[in-house]
């Protein structure tokens, strides 16, 4: 089933272990990259999802360009690798930002995010106790996802009096969360509309009070890809579609033959009567993250394929425990001979929550050796 | 709400973070180690939810002692610290047994697990090759949760006789994996009288066929706690125990306020129309983890606490983003002022997990003060 001979370097490390497709990331990073620059947009990626510093580099054409973080950890170990244009889009903590001032202090931007105005406050006494501006963007909830204010909301108007009065506003941002659901091609496109109306529509309510709106920053994987006028959008934030994963193919935003992130396992077993094979990679190997479990079809823990990353008819991870993974057959399909020892890749429901079981990526390039090790951030 | 002036120490880190109530671990390593000494048997405890050698050292009174791990790397990690008596329960794959070796040779004994002939045969040339004796345990299916050879099967003979040849033979070991479902205490009481009753059977027929068996060894962290009479049982392993967790009490193997476990969040926003209390805690700081989803009561992404690890009540993390959590009340229960800033704990559905998203934890004594900070073992 697995044809080892041609892939060799995957043969050597200890299982399991997490490889990226170079080439496969690398289309991805090119797709996106060129649909966003025929919408004239700046393109300020997400690296939530690799926390690695080549990825990065590879989304914006191998240097350093404007990130989007989502943690400090990430901010302060991609400033030292030369990301000097970071966005931390979290709600600020007070208690977080002596080290955002740090960071500025070096030259650094990081532009916070808040949407209250107890937050606007913290930010403006911290910029002035400082005497340095932590730039801000204030969020909008464009579809009741997460957090955020409400475009057309009074309150808005009054955070950003306070940051700009403060010399702080940087301009608003908002994440259609809920695009992640958008099944249909007109529904991401429907979901990229509204993200940018709210977004812009938040800018102009700001504009009309007198108040300076930069920037004006939307994202999301789903609505990057399916925009197609982003007029009013000075940036777009997206950052799973570098590797991409089950949940992105389930929306139809990739192919499963896109999926640049999997995991490879070793077969350490066999239940024929119960139609399993066992492998050594369980939720510690691939997160618990079941994203494809409320899509039309349930990939369980993922979708197996052979080393050569070729998909195994109809073969499923359906079950794990911390560190033994269940591979069943769907209905009707024979189950493969997989011998003990047998490697195999399982590919991720949710790219950022598997990576996020790594410290490192074995990075394999088109002669199929290892041709990198990517270190991620790991922490907070 | 949060009477946090008697928890300075839990203000000071950044959140996220991992907190173990010293007291309460201790308490729980204790109960169980009376309860297995009461019943005459050694405790190896299993190390993979906590990885951390000084949870270790408490389960075992402050020395080291037989521990059970699921992964090489704390194998070699425990082993540096001073353990030396080790099984690694997961099935072994054949490309791990240099890493075994190089333990043996360094006088820890390393116990392997195996349930096929290829594998009895692997381990059987691996010793012959390198001249010393891997040992090896049977793995047994006690309830088919997982691997292992059913106890009545000819197979386990065949296995056995392989091992036995080659001066391998450790013993028998099973996992009731199902136990983890058994809701009522007379359910749990059946799995620990099944899942003995599975393994001294799977001892004693390959005792009449000639083998010697001197390991005979089960456990889970609910059968361990149910177990009343383990004639015939040589070793019981358990390990969740150390925290416990939502998905332990859920069962009634603990109460809540046994929980040692929990993650400090703090409130970044709030959408009162909806409900929400947002914090800087999502999916990452937590997990992906969902057990009690399946239980009686869905406990969420984890019950809330304040600072004192005094349960709120009705508050409930309902869902979470990669750096956000969703926190909202039950049906009924007001929403508590939380301002932003509020610092809170969550309570883990599943403490093996929760803990894997950490490289270490901030442990806090009876005075409230941290007193250490644990580091996990991570990686493979």
């Amino acid at each position: 089933m697995t044809t080892t001979s041609t892939v060799h370097a995957l043969i050597d490390p200890d299982t399991p272990f997490a490889v990226v497709d170079e080439e496969k990331a690398l289309r991805n990073a090119q797709r996106l990259r060129a649909h966003l620059d025929r919408l004239g947009v700046v393109q300020r990626p997400h690296v939530k999802t690799s926390k690695s510093v080549p990825a990065a580099l590879m989304m914006h054409g191998d240097q350093p360009g404007p990130i989007t973080v989502s943690t400090l950890a990430e901010a302060e170990g991609f400033a030292a690798a030369g990301f000097i244009d970071i966005t931390y889009a979290v709600g600020i903590a007070q208690h977080k930002l002596p080290r955002v001032i740090e960071l500025l202090r070096r030259a650094v931007t990081v532009t916070v995010l808040v949407d209250s105005i107890e937050q606007a406050r913290a930010v403006a006494a911290a910029s002035a106790e400082e005497n340095l501006r932590v730039p801000a963007l204030i969020e909008i909830d464009a579809d009741g996802h997460r957090g955020g204010v409400l475009p057309g909301h009074p309150i808005l108007t009054r955070i950003g009096r306070i940051l700009h009065d403060a010399g702080c506003l940087a301009g608003v941002l908002t994440h259609a969360g809920e695009s992640y659901f958008a099944a249909t091609d007109d529904a991401k496109r429907a979901a990229a509309l509204e993200e940018r109306d709210a977004v812009v529509e938040a800018a102009q309510s700001l504009r009309a009070a007198g108040i300076t709106v930069e920037t004006v920053s939307m994202g999301s994987t789903p609505t990057a890809h399916f925009a197609e006028d982003l007029t009013g959008v000075t940036e777009v934030r997206a950052g799973n579609y570098i590797f991409f994963d089950l949940v992105m193919a389930g929306i139809g935003v990739c192919r499963i033959e896109d999926i640049a992130l999997s995991v490879v396992v070793t077969v350490i077993g066999h239940r024929p009567e119960k139609g399993w094979v066992l492998t050594d990679g369980g939720w510690m190997a691939t997160s618990r993250d079941r994203g494809t479990a409320r899509q039309f079809v349930d990939q369980g823990y993922g979708l197996i394929a052979d080393l050569d990353g070729t998909l195994i008819p109809g073969l499923v991870m359906t079950d794990a425990s911390q560190e033994h993974g269940i591979l069943t057959v769907r209905e009707g399909q024979p189950l493969p001979d997989l011998p003990i020892g047998t490697r195999l890749r399982v590919l991720p429901n949710h790219a950022c929550a598997t990576a996020a079981q790594y410290a490192r990526y074995h990075v394999i390039g088109r002669d199929r050796t290892i041709t990198d090790t990517w270190d991620r951030i790991q922490g907070w």
